[in-house]
Formats: C-alpha cells, sequence, structure tokens
C-alpha cells in the first residue's frame, strides 16, 4: 500500500512539494499517495502579485496570479480538497482533522508523512478596533478579494496604509493608482526598513512624489470605528487620520498556531524549525516548507524569518525531492529582497547596519552614487548601492540599491558574491559586462566594491 | 631626482595607470615624472562608444565619449604630449624614440619605467583591396571621426559591413539608423558567433527584422574599387556586393608591432604576456596593460586575448598601483560581454561549446526559454539561457543569454558564479532577488541551473 502523504496548505511550498513528490517518487517506482488540504478558494498562486492585481496593472484577476488551478494538481495525482481546513493534528496517532466549509462537514485523515505548509499571516497592531470591518491584510487571494470587492462597494476615498516595509509601499501605490488618497504610517525613522535609513531617505521622496503622505516614528494607538462597526479613522501619534479603508503592512509572522497546539516546537520568531532537509527538528515523518518555517541565515549563521515566495518554491522542491525518495538540501538564504515603488526599484541582500550591530560585527560602510548606463548614453539613470564590508575580513556583509529603471536586479551579482563570502577587494576585480547600453566602464558594483577596499586599506 | 615614466597610450589603460600611479606614489610620499605619449587626437576615451556616436544616439559628438581630455591628464601631473607617436623602444638604454606630428619633429626620452599601452588595430582581411578609400576600422575616436567625415561628406547609399561581432553588429545598426541599406557579410554559420550557433540564430533574425541583410559562412574575396581608388563593391562568396562605404567589424589584434621590434615577447595571439602585476614577463621595469596584453582565462586557466575597455580600466588601475609603490593584482577574466542589436539583448560570459571542445572538457548544455519579469505582469519579455556545465563536476563552465529589455545584464550573476567556481546545483539554490516586476518566482538563472544539474543527475 502507498504512504500516505497529508499537506497542509496548498500555495507554492506544499504544492512544490507535493508534486516534485510525486514526480520524484515515480521516477524512483514508488508510489505515494498525496492528499492536500487548502482552506482558501486558490491554489498555487503569487502572494507577490496581489498589490499589482489590486492595484488594475494586472489583467485577468486573480486567476492571473494563479501558477497551476486545483484541477490541473488533480490531474497530476493529487488528491487536492479545497476550502478545507486542518483544525488539528494528532502525531501520535499520525492524523489530521479537517472541516469542510463546503460541505460542512468534518473528518479525519491518516498519513504516513505530514507536510506543514500553512504560510503566514497578517501582523495585526495589538490597539482597540484592529478587527473592524475595512481594515484588511493582503497574504491570500482571499485576502485580495476582500479589499477589492470593499474597494468596489464601498468606493473609498482615503486610505491609510499601516506599516512602510515592502506590502506597505506596494499597497499605497495600488491605492493611488486607483485613485484614493493615501497615507502611510510606519514606526521606523523611514520607510521600507529593509533598507538602512539613508537610502531609505530616497524611498520616502519617492512616495511623496506620487502624492502619497508618509508619517514616521508614528505608532498606531487605536482604530476609531462608525456606528456600523467599520473603521473611520486610524489614531496615531497622538493625532486621527481618516481613513475609509486601512491595509496591513506591517509584515506577516508564521501561521504556526495549528503545528504549535499538535506539539511542534517554534523558533524564536515562531516558525516551525527544520533541517536542511526541510524535515522538523525532532519530528520524524513531519516535513514543513515556506512561510511557516524559519530559514538559516548564511550570512549571520542565525536562524531568521524571510518569508518570501522565492524561499517557498525552493524548499517546497527540495522537501517533496527527499520526500520522493531523493536527496536535495536547502542551503539557507542571504536576505535578497526587491521591490519598487513608481519608477524607484530598491534592493537588498545580506546585512543592513542594524543587523550588522545586532550580529555583534565590525563593519565599515560605502556609498557609491552611479548610473545604470555609461554616463553619455541616453536613457542612463542614476542609482545608488551602499555595501557594508567586514572590517576584519574585507568580506561582503551586505549590499542595498536603490535607483531608477535598470537598478535593482544588479543585486543578484551582489547577493552570489555574498553567497560566496567573496572580500570587496576580489569582488572589485570581477568580469562583470561592460557596454555603454548597460554600464558605465567601471559598473557600479565594482565601483562600489572598489572604494570599501580602499577604505578598508586606509583603516 | 624622480623616477621617470614612460607611458606610451593615452587611452583607458595608458592614462588609468599613470594617474593611479601619480595617487598612489604621492599616498606614498614618493615623487615621479610621468610623461605620456599619444599619436591621436583623443585621450582616455570609450570606443565602445563610437557606434552610438557614429549612429547619432550619443549627443555630443567625440567630446562625449572623453571621460578625461589632455587638459585635465595635465592638471593632474601628467605630461601628457598628443599627435606624438613612440616610433622606437631601446630596452636596454632605456629610451623611447618619439614623433611630433603638430611640430613635425621627434626626439629620444629617457626612462625608468615604461608602460606599453598601445592598445589594438582592427583586422584588415587580407584580399586584394584591403586599403581602397572607404573602407574604414572603427577602433580609435580617429577612425570614428574619419568615418563620419566620409558619411557626411559623400552621403553613401550603401554599406558592407565585414563580420558580425559586436562591433559588426553595432555598426549595423548605426548604418541602418543613419538610413544606409547594410549588408553584414560573415563567415561564421550565424552572426554573434561569441554565442553559439543555436543563440546566434536569435541575433540573425532581429538583425533581419531591421532590414539588414545578413550573408553567413560567407568569406570576402576582394574589394573592388572606383577609378579614384575608393571602394564600389565587395566581392564575397563568388557575387559583388555594392558598397559605396565598407566598416571592418572582423575583430581586433594587439597594437605590438613596436613592442615586438623592440624585442619584447608576444603570445600566442600576438599581445604582450605579463604577470598580475602587469610587469612584461622577463624585462623589469617593462610594464604592459589593456588591448595589447593577452589576458589568463580563468576557466581554461590558458591565455587568451579579450581586447574590452573593462579590462584596459582594471588592468591600468592594477599597474598604477604596483608602478606607485602599492600593491595589487589583475586575477585574470571570464570573458564576460554584453552587447545588444536593437532591441535585443546579448550577452555571455566562460566558454561556448566550441571553446569547452578546444579546452578538451566534457560538458553538458542546457537552455531554457523563460520571461524577465512574472509572466503575468506587464512588460514582460522574452529571454533565453543557455548554460555549459562540466560533466564530472558539474561546475558550470559558461552562459549565453539571448533576449529583450532586461535580460542580458542578469549576466553578472552567472559571472560571479562562474567565478566562484559554482556548480549548477549550488547555483539553482542561491537566494537571487524576485518580485514580479522584476523576475518570475523561479529566476531565469535559477530555472537554467535546476534544469542543468537534473540534467546530469539524469547522467
Amino acid at each position: 500500500m502507498a504512504d500516505r502523504v497529508v499537506v497542509i496548505g496548498a500555495d507554492a511550498a506544499g504544492m512544490s512539494a507535493a508534486s516534485q513528490a510525486l514526480r520524484m517518487s515515480a521516477a524512483k517506482g514508488r508510489s505515494l499517495d498525496v492528499v492536500a488540504l487548502e482552506r482558501g478558494h486558490w491554489s498555487s498562486y503569487s502572494a507577490c502579485g496581489i498589490p499589482y492585481w489590486v492595484a488594475g496593472t494586472v489583467d485577468g484577476g486573480p486567476d492571473a496570479l494563479v501558477a497551476r488551478t486545483p484541477a490541473e494538481h488533480r490531474e497530476k495525482g493529487i488528491d487536492l480538497r479545497m476550502r478545507t481546513e486542518a483544525v488539528s493534528i494528532d502525531l501520535d496517532a499520525r492524523t489530521v482533522e479537517y472541516r469542510d466549509y463546503e460541505n460542512g462537514d468534518g473528518g479525519s485523515l491518516r498519513y504516513d508523512q505530514l507536510v506543514v505548509a500553512t504560510g503566514a499571516e497578517p501582523v495585526r497592531p495589538e490597539v482597540p478596533g484592529s478587527d473592524a470591518a475595512g481594515i484588511h491584510g493582503v497574504q491570500t487571494l482571499d485576502d485580495g478579494a476582500t479589499l477589492i470587492e470593499r474597494l468596489v462597494r464601498h468606493r473609498p476615498r482615503r486610505a491609510v496604509v499601516v506599516g512602510g516595509g515592502y506590502i506597505g509601499i506596494e499597497m499605497a501605490e495600488a491605492m493611488v493608482v486607483r485613485g484614493l488618497d493615501v497615507t502611510v504610517i510606519d514606526t521606523a525613522p523611514e520607510p521600507m526598513s529593509t533598507l538602512d535609513p539613508d537610502l531609505g531617505r530616497q524611498v520616502h521622496e519617492a512616495m511623496e512624489g506620487m502624492g502619497i503622505e508618509v508619517e514616521t516614528e508614528t505608532t498606531v494607538e487605536a482604530f476609531e470605528t462608525r456606528a456600523d462597526g467599520s473603521v473611520r479613522a486610524v489614531f496615531a501619534g497622538g493625532r486621527s487620520y481618516e481613513a475609509d479603508v486601512v491595509v496591513l503592512g506591517i509584515g506577516v509572522r508564521p501561521a504556526t498556531a495549528l503545528a504549535a497546539t499538535a506539539g511542534l516546537t517554534l523558533g524564536r520568531y515562531g516558525g516551525l524549525r527544520v533541517d536542511d532537509r526541510l524535515r522538523v527538528d525532532g519530528h520524524d515523518g513531519v516535513w514543513a516548507a515556506g512561510d511557516c518555517v524559519e530559514s538559516y541565515d548564511r550570512v549571520t549563521k542565525e536562524w531568521a524569518y524571510v518569508p518570501l515566495g522565492t524561499h517557498a518554491n525552493k524548499q517546497g522542491r527540495v522537501l517533496g525531492t527527499n520526500l520522493g525518495g531523493g536527496t536535495a538540501a536547502f542551503p539557507g538564504v542571504v536576505r535578497t529582497a526587491i521591490s519598487k515603488v513608481c519608477d524607484l526599484e530598491i534592493a537588498r541582500t545580506g546585512l543592513r547596519e542594524t543587523d550588522a550591530q545586532d550580529a555583534g560585527l565590525q563593519y565599515l560602510t560605502t556609498t557609491v552614487d552611479s548610473t545604470t548606463r555609461a554616463g553619455y548614453f541616453p536613457g542612463t539613470k542614476p542609482m545608488t548601492i551602499k555595501l557594508l564590508v567586514e572590517r576584519s575580513s574585507g568580506r561582503l556583509l551586505g549590499a542595498q540599491i536603490v535607483g531608477r529603471a535598470g537598478s535593482a536586479k544588479r543585486i543578484d551579482a551582489l547577493a552570489v558574491a555574498l553567497w560566496n563570502e567573496m572580500t570587496v577587494a576580489d569582488l572589485a576585480m570581477v568580469d562583470l559586462s561592460y557596454a555603454p547600453p548597460f554600464a558605465p566602464v567601471w559598473d557600479p558594483v565594482l565601483i562600489a566594491a572598489r572604494k570599501a577596499a580602499e577604505a578598508l586599506d586606509a583603516g
């Protein structure tokens, strides 16, 4: 009889794992019986695309963001049960109890192998009124659909976005595109606190350039509501910001209540701890991947929580390979991330100054203003690169880029350098591509590395 | 008395060396007397910008391509003598004999340290008529000015470009932009033979899409001339191609006749051989950098000839650091290059199939068609990545990219991976940046690496 695999959660991590496990086990001549439970209405979708769907930038509605539909998964042999929530796990009995929201019934599933891919949930400020109608997280397609329905039905005039990170700035832009007046409220000194504040300043200015009101170093104290229970204003920093709709962009946390209740141990950030095969520590036959797990940070050599689609996909695939009888390892992350607001591109990899301080590292920084193309070439755009370098070793610790079209994806060369623990002196001599339509003869990455190496030499 | 440095050639390599030597020696409290000889009219310019200047894409004439003028160099303390050609070197006496084309006189300069930065010269087909008027190389700004003068004065209608490499395709596009009918004649099966022919095919199609006639596997046999000695047609592959102007794009060779006559030893490709400090092998006090030297290929671990501005700048800087009393090393190249024709972007790093065969390496290839952005994101463009991987070790040997806007600069991440001798299995797990406006959730580089790793596993 085939081993039964139960997968909880049918987004990137869970479905990558399920598909790859079936593919790998078939190649090994083995058989798996894979059941997947998904409480929402969609499978295998791009949560990162939600702001662009809400903005109307992406045509085709939520379906455009779906990489593989439930029907497609079922054709591949996965018994995918939609609108079905796992409500408890019994690790000793190896069973999952579920509830089916379509039929209203429930039941229990025995498993040999369990895959926890429950993802993340938006952090809600723990202040009065945070459950009011009109306050929206944007973590799932269901969340996106609910928000769009509100925008269409209630025609709100004013939006407040709480939090100025990736989701916050992307959602703020989406609201502007939809014609709303938008205020972003953030506790940090500058928005985009995944960058150091000196670069975050450029993001602040770009947002103001779009007409977004940005309130920094401001903490939300309460949500004020109307008689019908819907949000009316956000009270923050001692004043009231009128809001017909509120979007939460203060980040997400691992959706691990189910796992914790079952007795699985959580890490410092509330995520599951897995080994590099994606097995949950200390629990034979239990696996986890995606936004519900913590990841190994290769720079600090500590655990971190980095919920991103790219990791969910890689982890799901590695998990599926191992589950299907193959061998694969997920080697960790270096916290690479990329985004944009209006035409300002934003990217980072590795550590910010605050991360380096937390890790107790002695570092120096170099910031270089350069251009995306040769200075004389039409369409050349400004870009700024900041590098963090360890003083003792000269190795790259982190990089940040802010610039116009053609800037941000250059972070990948820096991510590969960081991954390989290169020194900035070595990086300054790497054979990067050059032609006038693509870079100055000294590529901005090389200039930044050279300046950092010189700063190290100068002590 | 200060050491006298004589620099022959005042473009990127020579002037980077001179400037850096002065900077470094000043920092060390030493004094250098630097004389530079340049036979042309311009210093420190971007030869790579010439096609765009000829096309009219770059405004501002040749001055726009000059990074630093002779006057600026002189202000920095370099005794730069323009229109002055070094005509012989006496290595024993440590003198350089020169001729000054402005004054018509000449003389001899004693040196303590000699920097040979004589650059490259266009290869001319060794066939009848190759010296005819109207046949133009485009290696120097003087070449560019001569060509433009001809285009303006003679208003040619038909251009033939000999050679379909970087210079050839860029010049072909420039001629099209200027309104000429253009034929490109190349001996290879496809243009852009710095790529494998399967990817070169896309370049071929893009060129035809611009209205360029492309004749492959065709060898130029003669240039036919008019009574006044100017070119009238190119005879190639048994037929005659009418041509009012001919541009040579069959590459360049090291301009090392002066050095060879003086007794400096040349390598396999006719370039000077230098150590990683840029000292000419076996000659104390003689240095060389830029298009006149051969470079160490880090992938094949053999010497290669890779004349590019990016190397000339790095080598010049390394040379100058060492000459000025510091310590620096040029670590070699991995043959990274980038270009475009119309809106088709082209890039490579490392080895092509033919290079791997020449090096006796057992390899496999993987080619992946992907997109520059998430498939659902507006403005996403097709891009193709081909990887070469060593069978025994799984290490990346080379990568090629052809695609539309936003494709080619991604070669840098692959160049850094190659530089660090990564395997494709390791590369497939690197934390590259992802957001829908910048990449699919599986970045094309990761997909290509993963497919290559799978192909290796499958044997």
